[in-house]
């Protein structure tokens, strides 16, 4: 009797996991740092999944609006959760993290409290973070405006220090001074952190920050002088308030600007601040999360991708007799397969980025010199990283939607909404034109002086030497780690090299250097990327296991290469018949990675509940979810349509 | 006295305009197929932007089933709007496309009709299309199932003949077998065209077209067998039904079997069709206009994000004097102007596209001979096209977004709705992957006897000689349009070459050659834009336009160089020195097209209603619009939030 594709579904996807040779559970530990951490994940998640209000997964039925009142009630429901204090920090941001989108606390949590703690003074400290904790009183972080994002130089926003009545005046000179995007100030926030140019006596001392009240905690209401609204729908964070905000004249107490670093005394003088190189360090340790949060989307995104391939079935094979799987298909796993490796890569470059980042931490509470270097090597390599998961993720989660076709398309498959919810991360914390710019500039300056990550440089004049020719003779040599490897090194410095020399003969002109300061920034990333994972592999014992993670290392290694073929053609490195080799590399492992694809991608250890997808499920009953979720559309809880009396009735009835 | 940025972002723009010295109004009627052609969409624009219904923009602000309501409003409107008869259907089209979206009777008009006049005999003709042209029916196009798409053969909705009583008995046997995606199928048809595998005495003698009743004309209740449903949120297209649909035993009489070309005779015997391929030349015209209107609404964003480039400014010069204008950026240009591009050599092309198709259609109405070849090789050409520019313009429209930043990500800007409604474009209407390899196997196929759109292969051999070197010395070579074309089609020779042989080693093992097959997809596809763009720029008197134009196709083949320089370097074809030469030609044109740049997109002669964008207004007047739109936010109707007594309140005022 022929198996009714419903129920071959999970069978093929099955068949998967039997025929690979690996135990995934080998790298969910490294992925997830370790079984212990990754069971308490599974754990928090489970709370929130049984959570009568938390485990909400209608989100794609909503428009703004009703997302925000659930947001709101989600927020709620989670301070509630965890306000015994029986869950640490890290916990009850697995929890957040679970829900699936942001909410209208987040950056109460993530940028309000945060900032009072690195720039408030220990009196400030002892004021507001005992309110902000407890939620009497609920904070926004004020930077961007209508006019200016990316260059807090051109901030509009004025505040003026009054030495008669100490306060200083909040004031919204202009339109474009508006405070724009601000999340959770649009609705939800009683204060903010604002970010204004300050005046001492007509002097622009230069950009602050201020804790304003916005909202009366009386009955929420806007304060006199203030004008505060939500900036309306975006492509994701939609659960999240956005404000539009401006200020008349509106006045603060001098405790209230944040002054750990800079100051204003009583008399209205202006104390400089000796350092704030700590307020980096948040930056980078934000943006290092950023980058194991953007793999790890990406990482959802190919498990569901994987399983689906698996499952689905479509085209009969030239025999006749049966129908390939989607993932048979070369283009697909020419397409799916290099993101799997993408998801792994970034998450072992972003674990290696908060290791650096805790040892600098450690170096400056200890005293010890040379920090600023390990600060500067680490915001470069930070940088360069965030701007490309930022952008490979994007593409990546899009590219798994198309993989998915039809299907992909629907809103139960999750992936329109993993879209949505990363697509911003191009321009937040830091946009990825302004970023590559500063890692190619740190790149420049440690060309005549390597630092740990751009060791290679040492070696810059022989990789740099217009006769190196790369010594894979074979396609097969692709997968050696020292050939790859090799290729990577000389593509990093031979970019660098012709970008110093564009900079030497446009002066210093960034801006008609831009394109190669990208391309620079790119080569280097990459080769981080590359390093970080052989380093992966290496850790591993011998097994199968290695050997899968060998092979995806050198797909990722080869891929790029064909991505970016110009570059390493570049002097004949690599000649056209090596370009040839890597092509069959390539080909050579994608049946290989094939073999063990859906245990790659089970090894995340995603639970059905986080992965929230009618066509990614674990046992890939890919049909049955598919109907079953129609059943909770709102236009399905009627026979005969809404609308049918005012709009067909009349159409169908009276003939025209 | 300091110019405010509101009012200094609309003299930016203008400023635009009056550097550059082009007239756009030339490019306005090549774009829009002459001056009256154009004149009279504007006026058809007007007609929907003055009309109290089917002006509506507040899409952004609703969910899936209030999108549903207001689209089939909407449907209704336009069809009280067009009933008198005043508007050709031409114009019909033109005026739905002003609304912005797609609406529930849209499948009526575009396949339902459209199939009944192609497939139809003349009785069931002069039958069922009255009754569908004045809407006392409304139909569906039913073919995609949940457990199949592309693959047509792998339908399992089947249709068994019952001689006794002259029936068709409609079954869906499996879960899978459901209709799945029909649009305006869920909740709106009464009817649908069900494509159905035809079982005659037991023999399965392939899949047919049926017309089957699905609600009750009276009041609009599924009719007995029948369960419909709609399947829920998407990406795009939420204002659309989309169908999940089941038949258990449901009769129709055998005259409901479309006859046209396959028939069903009273005693059960089958008719094969003598030839179908004009149905093949309708597919081809969908897909001609299709490649249009992906260009177009490419053209939109470009629009859109080009007047932001220009009237938004970020980060200081250094000179410190004056900031940026975001259009001054390098990395900006070079990620936007080939866009600029890409809409027009896809409308010249598309172009070329729908006169193929009418000359195919003239030589098979006149009965001419060899039409068939003709229609393989339209069929092949369209298909390589419309694989190409729906990737093209889904991630072209999401470049334009990231390159707007934060006000990009805002739902007002209009981009991430032109996203939405463009990125099923992959996957209907022909699955990308599906239409390369057609068109790939046309290729091959013409190899040894070319035809009009490959005519280079008449050179294969020289192409393909390895000894052959490009002749450009400096970087305005690739100025020239013979060394451009020379190129591309050397690369196209080279892929297909490649291909040819793969297919020989694998003995014509498709999937094994899937990747080559693309790759010569595109090599040919990109050959044809460019051709059709070198001639669209011949076509043009002398003047500032011509050069402009040429420009533009100058950057549109270097530019696609360097996205595969791998092919071009390929037995050092392109030299590493001349590889050089390329990015010089391309950095060299970035600052030349800039200077044009507005006008380029102003030629398209959008109006601001078409575009929808409060970033992208005529005038530049972004931040004003910005401001304004804030206004209609639901969200801001009331000034303490929706949610303040139930989750905020007990949140401010307990502690916790």
């Amino acid at each position: 009797m022929r198996v009714e594709l419903k129920d071959l579904a999970p069978l093929l996807l099955k068949k998967e996991r039997v025929n690979g040779d690996i135990d995934p559970a080998v790298f969910t530990d490294v992925l997830r740092g370790g079984k212990a951490a990754n069971e308490r994940r599974k754990q928090l998640v489970k709370v929130v999944e049984q959570h009568p209000v938390l485990s909400d997964r209608d989100i794609v039925y909503r428009n703004h609006s009703e997302r925000y009142l659930f947001g709101l009630k989600k927020a709620f429901h989670h301070v509630k959760l965890v306000q015994d204090g029986s869950y640490s920090k890290e916990e009850q941001s697995i929890l957040l993290n679970a829900l699936g989108e942001q909410v209208p606390l987040d950056l109460h949590r993530e940028m309000f409290i945060p900032t009072i703690e690195n720039q408030g003074t220990d009196e400030q400290r002892a004021k507001w973070l005992p309110l902000a904790t407890t939620y009497r009183i609920i904070g926004a972080y004020a930077q961007t405006e209508l006019g200016h994002g990316s260059n807090v130089q051109g901030i509009e926003t004025v505040a003026t220090f009054d030495k008669a009545t100490q306060e200083f005046i909040v004031n919204s000179p202009t339109l474009t001074s508006r405070k724009w995007w601000p999340g959770g100030l649009g609705k939800t926030a009683t204060h903010a952190i604002v970010i204004a140019r300050l005046f001492l006596d007509d002097k622009d001392v230069g950009v602050q920050s201020f804790i304003v009240q916005v909202r009366s905690l009386e009955d929420h209401k806007p304060l006199p002088g203030i004008k505060v609204r939500d900036i309306g729908p975006k492509i994701g964070f939609n659960a999240v308030d956005n404000g539009d905000c401006s200020f008349q004249n509106v006045r603060i107490p001098r405790e209230n600007m944040l002054m750990r670093y800079a100051k204003v005394l009583p008399d209205g003088s202006f104390v400089q601040p000796k350092s704030d190189k700590l307020v980096y360090l948040t930056m980078v340790q934000v943006r290092a999360g950023l980058i194991k949060a953007l793999g790890e989307r990406l990482a959802a995104a190919t498990t569901i991708t994987t399983r689906f391939s698996a499952a689905r079935i479509q085209g009969r094979k030239p025999n006749g007799k049966r129908e390939f799987q989607v993932l048979d298909y070369q283009n697909q796993q020419h397409a799916l397969f290099p993101l799997i490796a993408i998801a792994y890569a970034s998450q072992f470059a972003g674990s290696v980025v908060l290791k650096m980042h805790d040892t600098a931490l450690k170096s400056i509470t200890s005293g010890s010199s040379g920090f600023g270097a390990k600060l500067a090597e680490l915001h470069a390599v930070s940088s360069g990283l965030k701007a490309w998961i930022s952008d490979k993720a994007t593409e990546g989660v899009e590219i798994c939607r198309r993989l998915c076709g039809g299907h992909g398309f629907s809103q139960s498959s999750n992936l329109g909404h993993l879209f949505a919810e990363i697509a911003g991360s191009n321009t937040f914390e830091g946009t990825s034109d302004v970023l590559v710019q500063q890692h190619a500039r740190y790149l420049l300056a440690s060309l005549p002086s390597p630092a740990a990550s751009t060791q290679f440089l040492n070696d810059a004049k022989k990789f740099n030497d217009n006769e190196l020719r790369c010594n894979a003779k074979k396609s097969e040599d692709f997968g050696n780690f020292s050939v790859l490897l090799e290729a990577f090194r000389v593509r990093a410095t031979r970019s660098l090299v012709s970008l110093a020399e564009l900079m030497k003969s446009t002066k210093n002109d960034c801006n008609a250097c831009m394109i190669l300061m990208t391309k620079s920034s790119i080569a280097h990333t990459e080769l981080i990327l590359l390093e970080n994972f052989v380093l992966a592999v290496e850790k591993l014992f011998s097994g199968p296991e290695k050997q899968a993670l060998s092979d995806l290392a050198s797909l990722l290694g080869v891929w790029l290469i064909t991505k970016s073929l110009g570059d390493f053609r570049q002097h004949d490195y690599l000649s056209s018949s090596q370009v040839d080799l890597v092509f069959k590399q390539l080909m050579r492992l994608l049946p290989i990675i094939r073999k063990n694809c859906v245990l790659l991608t089970d090894a995340w250890d995603f639970t059905d509940f986080e992965l929230n997808s009618t066509i990614g499920p674990y046992d890939g009953d890919i049909y049955r979810a598919l109907v079953k979720r129609v059943g909770d559309e709102p236009l399905n809880q009627s026979e005969v349509t809404v609308g049918y009396d005012e709009y067909l009735k009349p159409l169908l009835q009276s003939g025209l």
